[in-house]
Parts: C-alpha cells; structure tokens; sequence
C-alpha cells in the first residue's frame, strides 16, 4: 500500500511513510541543508485555470486545518467532481493536531496522498512515525487528494522561531518561487482533470513567516484569492466552553482586523467560516464585515457557521470527526460552490477586460483605430505586474498571468513598492493640514521641498494637480515677476494691449498638455491644428546640443544646432569626457572664453532681439532631459549659460522638472547637474512614486512678492479644488523619505547627494558599438538606447511615429520586461531605490535581443 | 474614611463604597434607566492644555489596566508632578480582575479615588460589596489619583452583548458627548494643577463599543493621541508559561494589526507596552513595527517591555503587586515621560503651524498682505473639523480643538466621512487595472458612469486630474467634433491658418484655471492681463436669466438681459412655478411659442452670426450653476433651448457639470434638469468624494469617432501621467455607490433619481423675507444666500471683491459652522447623504444671525 496513501509527520512519537513514487520524489539532502537556496529559474507565470484559493486563519488555533479538510473531503467525494486531484500546499506545519495541523489530517481525512516538499523532507531522516487516524487511512483508493508539506521545522514554535533554533532559513522569494512551482506542476499533473488547490498557511494572518515578514506580505505578491477562517473559540474546546470565554468577543474583533489586512492589501476573499461555539461570533462578524465593508469591497462577504467540534480527548475519535464532516456537508459544499463560481467570475472578468475597455474608455495618446493588443494588468507586484494571458486552445495554454517587470515606470511615474504602504502614512497624516480659510497646505512637504531640491533659492510652495498645472501655474508667475521687475503694470492699458509677453524655449521640450503648456512649447506633431485649433506657440525655440555614449565614447551633438558650423566646429559631434566627469567640469569654472559659450552666442541674441512691445518674459527649460521629445539628454552646460543670460536680464528661469526632478536623472534635482538655480521649478510623476496626482510650483521669494499687495485681485488667482490634497502629501512625504534616506535607499552615494552609478559601464559601452545602435544614454534611473534609422535623423517626428524599437519591445516583453518605444528610441526606468544588480539583468536581457 | 478613598465594583459578591461629595454626586436614577439619553449641549472643545491619552489594548487580557495604574501611580508618586489630581476614565468596565481590570484597581494601586458616572451608577442600587485590597486602600492621603467608571453593565460580557442582556443602550454619540465633557470638566477642576487624562476603553482596538462599533472606530472621532499595551502572553499567567504558548507567535500579529488598525484611523500612537513574558515578543513586535511602518509614521514607535506580573493566586497578592509596580518603576517613568514630550511637541506644531504655513505656502486665490487669520484643521471627524485655537493667557482659556461643521463641502469637493473606508477599497482595487499598452483605465468606473450619468447618450470616458484638465480636453474634443462634421480639416493648410474656432459660453461661467479653460470664459477678475498676459478669450458670452426665491416667491429673473425689455417683458423679474414644478413643465414640451424661446432668439441667431472664417465650435455651457461665478441658478430651460439650437447646427455641446454634477444639485446629472444630453461632458469634485484628484470627460460615440483614422496624429493627443490612476478610481466607484444605493444613501427619492428636499421649504421661504436678503436658493445640496447690496448688483465682481457676508460667515463660525463668504453671497453645501434635520439644524443657526 505504500505508495497510495503514504504520511509524513515531524512530530516526535509519530510513524512516516514516504511516497517515493510522487514526480517531484523526494531527495534526502546532504547534512548542510543548502540546497534550497540553488538558483532555480523563476517561474514566470500562474496558471488561471485551477482555482487555487488561500485559508487564512483569523487566528492560530481556528480550525484552518480542519476546514481546509473539510472543503477538500467534499470536493473529492462529490462523484460529479471525482475527475482529478486536488492538492494542499500547506507551507509550514507546525502545531499539533488537530485544530491547526497538517498536511496527514487533510489526508487522512479525505482519503487522499501526503507528501513532503524538499525543505520539509530534510528533518525527515532522523523523523519518527507516525500513527494517529489508522480507522481513516487507506479508505479511499481513488486518491483525489494530495497535501503536501512544503516547509517546516522540528519544534512546534512559529517559523520565525524555529529559523532562531534549527536554522534552514527560507526567504520570501523562495516561498514564493516554491508555491508557484508547486501550482505549476499541479496543473501539469494529471492532465485534463479538474482540479482545485488549498494552500494553507503558517499561523494567522498576519504571523510571521520564516523570514518575520507577515504572511499576508509574504503572499500578497502572488494576489491569490481566499476564504477566511474567523475564530469562533476554538479554544474553548479544550476547556469547556465557559462564561469567561463568551466575554472576549475575540471572535468578532480579531476577525475584523484580520479582514482589515486582507483587504488592505487587495485580497480578494469569498467568505469568512468560522466554528460556531453558541457565541453567535458569526453573527457578530456578519454584522461588522457589513457595517464596515458592505459597499466598499463591491460585495457582501458572507460568513458561515460551523457546528462546534467534538469535544477533544486525549486521542481524537475519528468516528466523532467523521460524523462532524458529515454535519458539516452542506456548509462545505456551500462553501466549496462559492468559490468555484468566484473563480469563474473573475476568469470570466479577465477574460472579458479587453473588449469592456475597448469599448468604453478613450486611451490618451492612442490611436484607437491601430490598437492591436490590450495589457491588462491584473496586479502588480514590487516593480513587476501579473500582466492576463488568455492563453490558446491550440497550444494547450490555459489562461494565466505573466509576470512582467515594469520598465517604462509606469509611464514614468515610478510604481514603487512601498506606495502601498504609504497609504498608512496617508490614513495617518490626512487629519493633519493647514487651511488658511479654506486652503489646504501640505505641511511637512513644503519643508523638504525648501530644504531638499529647492535649497538655497526656494521660499514658496504652490500645489497642483500634475505637471501640466504646475507650467501653467510657473508662467503666471514668471511673466508677472518679469513684467513687475521691469515696472511693466505701470503702463496705461493701452500700452499694455500692444505689449507681447514670449517665452524662450528648447526645441523637442514638452510641458504638457494644457493650452498654456502648448503655447510654450515650439510645434510639433503634438500641437497642431487639428489637435487644438487654439494653440498658439508663444516662444523663441532654440536648437539643443546633446550628449550620449555613441560607439563607446561620450560625445556632444551639435548635428541640430545650424549655427555649429559657422561658429565653431566643422563636425557635428563633438568628443567629451564622460558625463559624470563633465559635471565637475561645470561646478569648477565656465570662463567667457568656453566654447559652449561662444557656441551659443547667437542664442545669446535671441535675448535682446525682441524690444517694444515683444518681450521675452520667462525662459522655460525642461531640465537634462527631453522625455517625451526622444530622450534627449541635453548639455547641463547649455542651459547653465542660458539660465545665467536670463537671469543677467532680469528675466526669470522656469525649471521644469516634472520628468527630470526627484532622482530621476540620479539626482535628487536634475539643475544641480548644470550647477544653477532657477527662479520656479515643477515637480510632479515622482513626487507621489506613482500613486495619486500632485504637482508643485516652487518659486522664490522675489517671484512670491511679485503678487503681494492690497488688493486681491493682485494675487494669483489659480487653485484647483484638491490643492494640497492631503493623501497626495502624506504619499509624497513617504516617497521623499524613501529616495533620500540611506536606510531605505541603498542606491544613494556615501555624499548622498547622488545615485550610485545603476547601469554597469562596461555593458552600456558594449551595447553603443552594436551596429543597430546609435546611441545609449545612461542616467540616472534611465537606459535610453537610440536606433540607428536609415533616413535623416533630424526629422523629430518621424523618430516618434518610427516603429524601429517596437520588435526589440515585443522580443524583451515575452522575456517579462515591459517596455514603451519612442518611435526608434527604447528606455527602461526604473525606481531610484532597483538595485543595481536588477539593472544588469535588464541590461543583459536588452543586449540579448539587440543584434550584435 | 468614607469619601477619601471610595471604591465600586460591579462584580456580584463584591463591596461597595460611594463617594457622595464628587462635585458630580452620584444620582441614583429612577429604575427606567433612560435619563442618559435626554439632550446635553454638546461640547464643542477639547481641551488642549492637559495630555489625554487612550490606553489601546491588541487583545483582552492584555494587561491595560495594571499598566494604566502604573503610569498614574507614577505620576502620582513623582513629588515634582504632584500637583493635582489625574484621571482614568474607563469607559466601561468589564472583566474580572486583575487582568482586565477597573477603576477599583487604579484607584486603589494608586491610593486614588474611583468614582461613577451616572450610567454605570444605575446599577449599583442592587450592587454587592467589595473587599479586594484591604493592604492598599487609604494608603495616600493625597488622592492624586481620580478613577472613573463612566459606563457598565452586570454581566461580564462584551458591552454589545450587554445590552442585548440588560438593556440600557448607549449611542456612539453619547459616549463621545460623555468623553468631552468629562475633559473638559477635569480641566476645570482643580485650579490649575498639572493634570494628566488616561482614557481606558472595553476591550481591545477592535472591540465592539454598546453599538456595535469597534471601539476604535468610535473614538477616532476626537483623535486622541494613545499608547499601545501588546500582548505578552498575560493569557500565560492563568496557567503555566509553557512551550505551547510560544508557538502562537500571538503578541506579534496582534500587536501588528493593532497598530495597522490604530494608524489606518489617524491616531497618534506614542509607544507600545507588552508584558514580557520571555517569548521575546517585544522583540519582534519592535521588529515588525519597524519593518511595517518605520519611515511611514514619521518616528519610530518605541517598544518597552515590563516583566512579567507575579503569579496569580485565588486572591491576588497586594504585596506581589506593589513590589512588581517598583520593579517597573524605571519604564513606567519613561512611558510617562514619552507621552508628556509627545504632548508638549504636538502642542507645539500646532501652535507653529501657522507661521510655518505662512512663511513657506503659496495659497491659491489669496493675497497674502491680507491674511488675518489662519484656519488650522487637526483632525476631521465625519462632515466636522477639530480647528486649532491658540487660546488666550488674559482670558484664561487653554489651547484647545473647537469643532466646526465643514459648511463648505471642503472647497466643493465634499468631505465624506466614507472617504477613510473607501481606502480600504482604493488599496483592494488599486491592483485591478487596465493598460492598454501603457494606459489605465478606471474599470468599474467607466461603467457606472456611462449607465449613470450618461446614459442615453455617453459611450467613452477619459480620464484626467481636474475640472481644468477636464474642460481642455473636452475642448479639442469639441473642436475636432466640429471640424470634422463641416469638413473644415478638408481645407487647404492655408485655408486653415485663416480660421478662427470659437466657442458660444454664458457670461459668469467658471471652467477653471489652466489657459484653455481660462480662453474659454468670459473676461472677469481672473483673466485679466496682470493674472495672464496669454488670455485670448475665444466665445462670444450670453447673458444669462436666473432662479432664485426672493421675498418668498420663485422668480425668473431676467434683469441681466439687456433685450428681455424689447422682446418680451416690461419688468425684469417674473414670477414662476416653484423649482419642482418647473422641472416638469420643461421635461413635457416646450414649444416653439414659448417666451423663453422668444426671449433668447437674439441668443440663437448670434450662432449663425459668424461666417466664414470665424466659426463657433462648441456651445460649452457650466450646468445650472454659476460656481465660483456667484452661484447663480441659471434657468435650466434656458440651457435646454441653446442646446437644442446648437445641435440643430451639429455644434457639439460641452456640458461642464465639474461643479453641479453628482448629485450636488440633487440630480445625479444636471443636464437632467434641463432634460437634455449633451455631447460632451465633464465631472470632477464630488466624484470622488473630497479625497484624491479625478476628472472625467465623458464624450458620445460620435464626438469619440473624430478621432479614429489610421494614423497617429489623428488620435486625441491628451494626458497626463496619472491617467486614471486607480486609487482614484476606486474611490471614485466607492463614492458613486454611497451616493447611488438607496441602503447607503438615506436621501435618496423614492424613485432614486434624485434627493429628497434637504432644506425645509418653510424655514427658506421665511429667511427670504428678512429685509437684508436679496435672494434664495434651495437646490440639492446647496444652499444660497444672497444679501443686499447698496450700489449696482449688475457689477458682478464688485459682488466677489465684496466684504458684506463677511461679518455673518464670522459669527456662524463662532456657532461652529465653517462657511466661505463669496462676495455679497453665502452659501452652505452639505454631503448628498447629510440628513435633513442636519440642514434644518444650519438652517435655524443661520436665520439666528440674519437681521430680522
């Protein structure tokens, strides 16, 4: 019989059979225990076709075990179900039997097959047998059910504890790369049949896992569906069930927080079950899921009762257990339906996401005629999403979802990790505000603001909504500042209807897409007519000069720049010393003599061309880098000088750093890269790491006092309704600290004032030379790869409507990294805390795909 | 002795001393027991001066009680502190002792004084005898210690359950108003001596309250600061500390959700105390705190461990007690120590918070030469604020937290109480997106909108941050809308370039701040040169007639319509049908006779005005409201007519319902009220209920047409980085269905299609009739209250830039009501799910400060 139904147990005192005939077998490990740390390959996908839900206990002590067998007893008696296995993974065993046990309860009960994972076996060798259900074993030849013993350690102690005492650390990754092995080859095994799989879990909710991460943030990674087990006194059953334990409640309270973290952390459950011991818990509990969540979640969550459990004795009767799971049948099966029709709506949900989207929302940017294939984004997790496959009937794929590494930044935003737990720090700090009247501040924030990135020049915080207010709030200021410090109110209204106030600006600069954003932007594919019939471009635009690693050196372009050849230069790139060299270059001295200088005298001009009734009243810079414009990396330089020549005429700097700012570039603002301050800078996309809008205006003290006065109508008369929003401050808060403490950020340099360095130089510099390459642009946070295109590479807009990249993209998304192409452009972004050694992993999958 | 030192006890068997000379007394009440429930005045401060702290349990049986008595027998011990009297409320008492003890136990381990409240007085007329500390009662003279029993019931059950057993039930209401006043009645007692309150509630943070609330829900409302008391394993001292307790892990996951639960409310938590009881639980606690929210909360939460209590025998050992609270001694000092900098550095931030606001903030809308007073919000408590007050040395009045009624719906957005537990929502749903390659979409959200508010017309829905952004989009939506259907994009490139697209609009109308939307309104204070030297109005503005009750009757009025006199009427205000009736009068016929139609013909053929080169694109109407434009009730068929002209041209008509929509006017669309569909419209502000930034821009199929081709550049070339970002948009599915279900949403009709009347007819016809009153308008959840001007009400923004609501608004806050003046208008917005006698209540207070 061995075979058929074998036990394993790590209890002193108890027998062990080993099934030696499972796939996965079981390998006796040498002494050191080490193996599990090997590297296996990640398995990169979940297969959605099986139902596999998690029990969560509310509690240790709760009845998970035994619930879970129940759930499994019905599905595999139940005839019309007999067609296939299902398993239990259960992760750790480790309490006795029978309220929280193990993976042999479930067997035994049902009839089914106990096997042990590779950790788990290694304390099988000195383990002792086991004898505990000898009426329930072998019963059923049919063995629908296997429970396997994944991890688990001698003493009966929390896993966090016995890692203390036995050693055999399990880390969360490898937890969680082990459960989705298992699920995988579950659903390989035994072909076509239906399948169903419980993994249980060590402890409660919210116990530690073998690393002291709380279960619920070990597996939220995995966003598995579950059932909760609600603490109905079981411990009571070992005493009698006492007046003292009808006034805890614990029932009901802990239930709630325990729902309050599942939910917290995007889990879906279908029901709470919870042994009923005449306290009317379940009622309780019923009573405060709908007070508290009804509405919220989407849906009532119900919750089942049990009948109390034979009193324990000193061996447990089986027949008493029997007769129990047969009290029960309704329940479970109740149970059991619930969360296979779960299952099927959110299979049926995925499966239909696609053609609800396509035919209700309106994509920016997009073109919805050319759409060919939608991402739907179930979940993420970390920096990587579980993108939905729907798999194909001819290549026997089940539906399931991929695991895609984020490498666009969630369009730049930065999708960080800890954003999730930022919304404690938002749930904390929304009480705390600041209304003058009726106006909203955000506290802490404009603190670091003033004491962070806009040191040494910022005196004033103004907030928005995204970076396409924050232009349009910095030049309403800047154009007052510029017309009050040249006394240009002062004219009579007359005068002031013939005055024309511009802008300076940089070709391939955007600042969004707000009408007063357009019009400081030069045109483009982005401004036309047919876009905005009002658009109406009110700057001066220069031509920029570029840097980048082009066939292993750092050179500087001047192809865009007509005046190079008069002026200077007779070839169009320039050799340069590598960047981060160049910036010391620029902190140290820029004579009048400097070639950049004299380079852009012309731009100098520009300046003072306009006289009369034409004034240039702001320069606007989009700082380093040009994001949407093709990923240009502009000289610092260059706009060093520009911003001084500005400033020499009285004419305020605007630094837009929507894209640039917060780290992004690999500094914490990307002006300290030129060594120069502005008068304005807009923060936005990292400011909040990619959860909830906000945008900033800081501006100086000499811009700020250019509204004061008595009147009101003097002041700026600018606000949207969820200026300072709160949460939008908290998170940002959050994020800030994040990027710009060394505990928590292990990227920042020992000066912390910078990012070590992400991309490996080496591989960036080899990657230049491949012949398809033009050119690779490592900042900061950014790998920007240009292709080489055959026509001319001056036509902007053809680069952006170019597909070159797209090939590349695709190849690198069934490789699991998720990119955006920018016409022949291709960049990854990643979040100022990836680690470096991710980076190479990126960088060597892209040089995978690239031709050598 | 009798009175020094007196002492209750609920407990059967039990003796029991009154103290008669409390200044309270004790009032034994007649046996219905329901004197609790008649009217106090509610207290409307909470005294800042004395540190209130709430002693939070992770479980029962935690060991509160006995470390709430140390740090009073601390404090009054200490000779520098002992200065006056310190107070334990207990909420309601409820377990047995030690563990879980009462006020018997503090008063008589700190040789203070226990006392009742009236509530849990009831029950002492047939109350037993105590006799528990016979070694420490009437050991200190000084009776620094005051402990108070406010709420109780016989049985030691859940005070839930207990009512449902005795009776005597208890609002969360009566509860918080009790709280309150013994606060602020402990302030005054005493002189002033250095105080310290200690708040002890039933049971754990999740513990049901008599309601049925979990006590921290409850309590929230005041946001008092806290401590924490973890769980040790104090369960262990019932029996033997054994193995078995070890492997719960229990002090650890319950101290985690605790904390989650606590911060996930607001609440300030100074650090947390767990008895040690060798399972290193303070250890990990410290771990997990640190972990989880380390980095979030702004500081560390300390962990202090105490030792472990000495065993408990049938009668506890007074001796044994007294000796642990000495060994104790040093971490109950620095507990103490903790909450009083805690205390001292929140009072400091509250009172720095106005400086540092105004020396780093840039208000929008504010001129800051004329900022008085500075408004700082702590904490919001459902549709009120706790505001900050300074307090006055002269006056004797402490710092304190005054309660004010948000009368302004928090700039329009609308503060919803459900916002917090919409979060819990935001955080499940937030894994649930969309992307088309890189886009999001808001799932649900579309879906309700499309059958909600569009229905019948909307087919796509895009996503942006605010009412602006909004606005600009449904602009080049229009435009493109309008080109297409005349062919305009046909023309030659220079053909184009001499084409001016305008738009017609409504004189008043307010779309926002960002330069499209600014284009797109009629010149006023906020467009001038000084605010934006690129405003370029693009409309030709309509004059508007208006609704409002004045001198108790409806009326039309019409006095702003230069060519109502010629065409039509003599006077310049007619009377009318009171609103309801007029709702249906529009959605039955209007003829092509109607004078309405007659009176705005000289409107309808300024469509056709324009030939040629100049074209009006779009009708973009601000739906039956004038928001920031003096909240002005525009005739709703007024609106209907223009449209119906305007798409009898095919000029597509943007319906801007960022301010009316949502049910702010009681309609769940505004264009209802007018009984028409436009073509595109725009919401934001209530739509997400007052918690994060979301505008849409709902657009018909056919405007979504326009935009489809095989290239690129043809696509709407719009959006920001945060397109539809999820948390947004889950908040925004929580906020629509709290307004939507009639089983959330108390106000809705009947037919659910709108609100029932919030303000009383009687009570708005007679404020209409005070002399000082100009007009009135009752609509959805607004309330408008025009007062007389002297000169010319025609000068609109003499009417913003007027100071005359001004002194009102002043003394309404003083009755705790936060009102924002507009000029010579008042107004009160309240949440779609306030209740009517809340309205009724505003009402009364406002017809208080009204002149006769």
């Amino acid at each position: 019989m061995l075979g058929q139904v074998s036990r394993t147990s790590f209890k002193p005192g108890l027998k062990l059979f080993i099934d030696l005939r499972t796939k996965q077998g079981i390998r006796f490990l040498s002494s050191d225990g080490e193996s599990h740390k090997r590297q296996r390959p990640q398995p990169r996908s979940l297969n959605l076709s099986i139902p596999s839900y998690v029990v969560w206990g509310s509690g240790t002590n709760v009845g998970k075990t035994l619930i879970s067998a129940g759930i499994c007893n019905f599905l595999s008696k139940d005839q019309a179900r007999m067609v296939g296995r299902r398993v239990v993974v259960i992760l750790h065993d480790r309490r006795g039997f029978p309220e929280d046990s193990d993976a042999d309860t479930v067997a035994a009960v049902c009839g089914g097959r106990s096997e042990v994972g590779e950790h788990a076996s290694q304390i099988l060798i000195n383990g002792p047998e086991v004898s505990y259900f000898p009426d329930l074993l072998h019963q059923d030849q049919a063995c629908n059910v296997l429970a396997r013993t994944e991890f688990a350690w001698s003493h009966a102690v929390g896993p966090h504890l016995a890692v203390q005492m036995e050693g055999r650390a399990v880390s969360d990754e490898q937890i969680l790369q082990r459960l989705q092995e298992e699920l995988s080859t579950f659903g390989e095994r035994g072909g076509g049949a239906k399948k169903f799989a419980i993994i249980e879990t060590a402890g409660a909710v919210n116990s530690p896992a073998p690393s002291g991460t709380s279960q619920v943030d070990l597996l939220r990674d995995l966003r598995l569906p579950g059932i909760l087990i609600g603490d109905g006194q079981i411990g009571g059953i070992s005493s009698t069930v006492s007046g003292k334990g009808m006034g805890t409640g614990g029932g009901g309270e802990k239930d709630w927080r325990a729902m309050e973290s599942l939910l917290l952390r995007g889990i879906d459950i279908s029901c709470i079950v919870m042994l009923d011991m005449g306290l009317r818990n379940e009622e309780a509990v019923a009573n405060m899921v709908k007070k508290g969540f009804g509405g919220y979640t989407g849906k009532s969550i119900p919750v089942f009762g049990l009948p109390p459990l034979p009193r324990r004795r000193s061996n447990f009767s089986a027949a008493a257990l029997r007769s129990w799971f047969l009290q029960c049948q309704d329940k479970f099966e109740k149970v059991t339906k619930l969360m296979e029709a779960d299952h099927k709506e959110r299979l049926q949900l995925l499966a239909s996401a696609e053609e609800r989207a396509r035919s209700s929302v309106w994509w920016p940017f997009t073109q919805h005629d050319l759409v060919q294939s939608v991402t739907h984004i179930d979940a993420r997790a970390g920096e990587d999403w579980w993108v939905y496959s729907k798999g194909s009937m001819s290549r026997e794929a089940p539906p399931a979802l991929l695991r895609w590494m984020d490498g666009a930044a969630s369009w730049w935003t930065q999708r960080m990790d800890v954003g999730d737990m930022a919304m404690f720090c938002s749930q904390r700090t929304r009480m705390r505000q600041l209304y003058r009247q009726e106006k909203e501040d955000g506290g802490g924030l404009t603190e670091r603001i003033l004491k962070g990135p806009a040191r040494g020049w910022g005196s004033r915080v103004f907030f928005s909504d995204d970076g396409s207010t924050a232009v349009e709030v910095a030049l309403k200021m800047a154009m007052r500042k510029f017309m009050r410090t040249h006394s240009l109110l002062e004219k009579s209204p007359e005068e002031l209807s013939k005055l024309k106030v511009r802008i300076m600006g940089l070709k391939g600069s955007y600042h969004g897409d707000t009408l007063g954003a357009m019009n400081a932007q030069a045109p483009s594919v982005f401004t036309g007519f047919k876009q905005m019939p009002w658009y109406d471009p009110k700057g001066v635009w220069l031509d920029i000069p570029t840097l980048a690693i082009v066939k292993g050196e750092w050179r500087i372009d001047l192809s865009a720049i007509p005046q190079a050849g008069k002026q200077l230069l007779t070839c169009r790139s320039v050799r340069c010393p590598p960047w981060p060299r160049r910036t010391e270059s620029i902190s140290r001295h820029i004579s009048t003599t400097c070639p950049m200088r004299r380079l852009i005298s012309c731009d100098q001009q520009v300046f003072d061309a306009y006289r009369q009734n034409i004034k240039i009243g702001a320069l606007v810079l989009e700082i380093a880098m040009h994001g949407a414009g093709g990923m240009d990396f502009i000289d610092p330089l260059f706009q060093r000088i520009l911003a001084e020549e500005a400033t020499k005429r009285r004419i305020p700097v605007i630094a837009d750093e929507v894209f640039s700012g917060m780290w992004r570039l690999g500094m914490q603002t990307a002006c300290s890269m030129g060594g120069f301050h502005p008068d304005i800078a807009c923060y936005s996309k990292l400011l909040t790491g990619g959860t909830v809008p906000l945008a900033l205006t800081v501006a100086s003290e000499d811009v700020f006092q250019a509204f004061t006065g008595s009147e009101k109508s003097e002041a700026l008369l600018h606000g949207h309704s969820y200026t300072a929003h709160p949460i939008g401050c908290s998170v940002a808060i959050a994020a800030f600290d994040i990027f710009s403490d060394p505990e928590l950020n292990p990227n920042l340099s020992a000066k912390q004032d910078k990012l070590v360095e992400l991309w490996p130089m080496d591989k960036v510099v080899a990657l230049s030379q491949r012949a398809v390459v033009k050119r690779v642009v490592p900042l900061g946070t950014v790998l920007v790869l240009e292709l080489q295109t055959v026509g001319s590479s001056e036509q902007a807009f053809e680069g952006y409507a170019s597909s070159l990249a797209k090939p590349y993209v695709e190849k690198l998304r069934e490789r699991g990294i998720f990119l955006r192409p920018l016409g022949n452009v291709m960049y990854v972004m990643v979040t100022p805390t990836t680690s470096p050694s991710k980076c190479r992993e990126i960088l060597d999958l892209i040089a995978d795909v690239i031709p050598a």
